[in-house]
């Protein structure tokens, strides 16, 4: 990505090309995969003449983005994945995509979103298999990556919605340490845990788009970062959830530390102690009790536009104590405080990103691998590493301390580099 | 409130006539304060007859709020201050007006703010004289609570918009302790900071009204909490910023002590260790930083629409280098873990909520008493306790524990009960 933003900023390759090639791409596989609400073609083309025509505006020039429709923007339709926001016209961008369009990136158009970033599935089929799910809740902006329609599109993660349909669709998803990236114009779930991310097709990608982003120069991957001497001290942490995972997970996780070694790493066995026990349980709480008030208004006014599932899991936040909710973001308090300390002197943490490969279409899958970091607000990257019995992706998730999204994402593009992935 | 509430829940006072009382007491001062930028008198009619009508369906049946324009309401126009959102209409309520309606409240209109809740004055004057400013940005509300109009309105602080405006108007303002009450919907200005919170004309009313909307039943005051036996531990906190302190703010000071030990209080001087030196400057540098994010879209789009001082402001969020940024937010950090112990054995804290009496209308004035305590994230409440040389109110500010509202608003209750202050 950063080569191609210089080539157009460069004049050398032309930014109306790129986004002609992005919709040539997405006009070949969109029936099959149909990852977009909303397709901004003649309003990009536009925008890339008029990129054409400048001086590089920033370090995203010329770059198409695909973005989750969940996020405000003042030129495309905005409709959360849910009825009650149909042909629904924001006056605002997102502050996300504002920072983009500043940087010289392009907005091609909106990807799918399952209503409201929660379960029920939306209309996006698994780029490898149209009988799978692609995951929940960034279904449009996962399927569209890794269909090679876009190199990046935004996504955004308060259980599991980045991590899981990256593992399913066999891209790199990087949900930054929470606060990263702004969610203002973001529909919100969740105060507590909604985090801004990004879907590519590498690591370096991902580092470099955030970076940019974020203003953080530091996040940059320099391809000398990953010699022998760098290969990272990795922790391989199964969690208290691992009877979810199934045999593909199971076996894969069995080669894993062997590999790694042999390719250089230091790899342990972490346990985390009691704190991190029922941390899901609390994400779970936590999340129904700050989405029943952040859809207050939906609940209220629109009850029969929800999902049942949905709406049930809203009078469920509705219902529990103020107290409970309490000691459940004070666990978390507790656990953010340790988890530092508590992978010792790991860099990283490896852990599955979901049980398995892609379930069949009717679900989004299971998020049991990815609560837990949601909440404890740490960075996490998908990084897709081999195929299971049907063939279909199977990703590791790299987990690093909050705060330190620079090791995660170095010891996440060194992970990649030792398990070479054939590309859709 | 929690009377009047109860009288309309039991039908022997007829919330319609609630409301009717509310417009006549606006007709009568609103030429003079301008504390409205749109009053819904027909639609709030028609929600207290429908009220009237059915048994009560929460805590706050029949009260009316005002709401500061910068929360989303999807039946009234939403102008955030700026011209660039003349006639917007959002499609959802704010995640706490939804609530509100939830439990009963009506909503009267929307009081009027500053250029999105920042410094440049809006149209409202102070109730006690035409000639001085309210205070901003949450102006209407403050005005409208101490003229009388409304007993309870919305505001926010980010800086000092709820409690300095409260003590230049003389009314009960309330911050909570940081995400007591849901931000969703209120246009943000930093994800950091940016607080909800209440004007009132009781701190009891206050408490009232955040318990139900919080649904945390131990922040109500009963009123045999004030027994002598409780007289509080307070600490007076001049502050590094105590130089701003104009000559009615220095006497006052040089009183409050004896009196408060009159009364039974257990008064000690606290001064904060070094870590809380200049956590002005931080809140400043992290405000100008999110703020330019939060308002991209505005800033790209719109930059005629902005006043100069707030376009200033932006570029200079913009030109801050992160590392900058992330040195101040860990500043904020580390004193928030210190705060709870470095007030030692003091139940809460008093200092000042504004240099002085309310300053002439072309500003809004000066925020220095409440920036420390919007990046300490502790609840803040003003109390109006005397007047000034010019009869202007004069208002102390009671500072908790982050998280310790219930105690801070026992604390302040029991302030107020010891200087009776005689409301418009």
């Amino acid at each position: 990505m950063r080569s191609l933003a210089k080539q157009i900023a460069d004049g050398d390759v032309r930014a109306e090309s790129v986004v002609r090639g992005v919709f040539e791409r997405i006009e070949t596989s969109e029936t099959r995969v149909c990852a977009w609400e909303y397709l901004g073609r003649e309003r990009a083309l536009a925008a890339a003449r008029e990129l054409d025509r400048r001086a590089a505006s920033g370090p995203l020039h010329g770059i198409p983005f695909g973005v989750k429709d969940i996020f405000d923007t003042y030129d495309m339709p905005t409709q959360y994945g849910s009825t009650i926001y149909r042909d629904h016209r924001p006056s605002t961008d997102a502050a996300a995509i504002a920072m983009t369009r500043r940087l010289g990136g392009l907005i091609v158009g909106k990807t799918t979103t399952t209503q409201f970033a929660t379960f029920p599935p939306s209309k996006t089929a698994n780029p490898h298999d149209a009988t799978r799910t692609p995951g929940g809740s960034s279904s449009g902006s996962a399927a569209a990556v890794a269909a090679g329609m876009v190199p990046v599109a935004f996504g955004t993660q308060t259980t599991g919605s980045i991590i899981r349909p990256a593992a399913f669709c066999g891209c790199v998803g990087y949900k930054p340490s929470f606060g990263t990236l702004p969610r203002i114009g973001v529909k919100a779930i969740t105060e507590s845990f909604d985090t801004v991310g990004l879907f590519t097709r590498t690591v370096a990608d991902a580092a470099f788009a955030v970076a940019a982003l974020a203003e953080r120069r530091e996040l940059c991957l320099a391809p000398e970062t990953h010699t022998p001497r760098d290969a990272p001290r990795i922790g391989i942490c199964l969690t208290a959830q691992w009877h979810a995972a199934q045999p593909e997970t199971q076996s894969l996780f069995e080669r894993l530390p062997a590999q790694l070694e042999r390719a250089g790493a230091r790899v342990c066995d972490v346990r985390l102690p009691p704190t991190f026990d029922h941390l899901n349980d609390a994400q779970d709480l936590i999340w129904q009790y700050e989405m029943a008030r952040c859809l207050a208004d939906e609940h209220r006014r629109f009850p029969e536009q929800l999902a049942p599932r949905l709406r049930g899991q809203l009078d469920s936040g509705w219902a529990t104590p103020h107290a409970d909710y309490a000691a459940a973001m004070k666990r978390a308090r507790l656990a953010r405080a340790q988890f530092a300390q508590a992978i010792g002197d790991c860099d990283v943490l490896l852990t599955p990103s979901a049980p398995g490969e892609a379930p069949p279409i009717e679900t989004t899958g299971d998020p049991v691998f990815c609560r837990m970091w949601s909440l404890l607000r740490t960075p996490a990257i998908n990084v897709p590493i081999a195929r299971g019995p049907s063939q279909l992706p199977l990703g590791v998730q790299v987990i690093g301390r909050g705060g330190d999204d620079a090791r995660t994402l170095a010891c996440a593009q060194w992970v990649e580099q030792q398990f070479p992935w054939e590309r859709l």
